[in-house]
């Protein structure tokens, strides 16, 4: 499995999200070696469900694990401040992203705190996020706690 | 509604964790003038599901909410890095904290950007996390990604 392979794993999520009228963010949790432990996207329309991101969603469906040190979350977007608490929290060791561009939440700190962070900046993800957002500026405010 | 009052919300909600066989901790969101907007408890144990701690268990059943900046995020234990993300993520202005005596999260960080935070240091929430961990260390570890 490439970086590339499994970002197109969690576009694939994010494009599920999209056509069922949701938020188009993708997430994926792989072991060290490839595997790919649960994958999901963005519930927050489609359950009326605002505590599901797309890493939560990849997260809950990987199941309970024991150890995330040596997991990489793959993820469409550069993760908010509450996907970096996740992946802080539990230890997780690599974060994948698709790209920064659109939006910038913890990977920065994530970073500083040992994670090991790659962004991909890959096209079709900024493409897909800025036309969403220009497209529905309240949903995607909502979605990341700005008021107004 | 005092302090003391949110906090029983809470605590209440740890319990019924607790009598369930899962992990006793609770929390409570609440609007300014203390109407209660959603509570909840961990259920790691009940659901099988590592994503929901006790502050995103309240944060989902309160619903989608335009402007978090005047709620209060009431928890029996301080917040973990991934539910203190959450708190920074969509802006909830103030945390109330049942005890940070058996686990530090966030919540210094939190302060230091803005949030209101209140430690309470309440026995009953001291007395019911020692017991707890002292009884099922293994399952505290999973839940706070804490491996071996």
């Amino acid at each position: 499995m490439t970086p590339h392979d499994m970002l197109e794993v969690a576009y694939a999520e994010a494009r599920k999200g999209l056509a069922a009228g949701g938020i188009p963010i993708g997430a994926a949790l792989f072991s060290a070696d490839g595997v790919l432990l649960g994958s999901g996207h963005n519930r927050r329309v489609q359950h009326d469900d605002p505590s599901v991101h797309a890493e939560t969603d990849a997260f809950r469906n990987a199941g309970r694990q024991r150890d995330y040190r040596k997991t990489i979350m793959v993820t469409t977007l550069s993760p908010c401040w509450y996907c970096s608490g996740l992946v802080r929290q539990f230890n997780i060791g690599a974060v994948l992203i698709g790209e920064s561009q659109t939006f910038i939440g913890g990977h920065d700190w994530l970073a500083e705190h040992g994670v090991d962070v790659t962004v991909l900046d890959d096209e079709r993800c900024v493409t897909m996020m800025t036309e969403f957002i220009a497209a529905n500026p309240e949903l995607w405010n909502e979605d990341i706690g700005v008021a107004e």
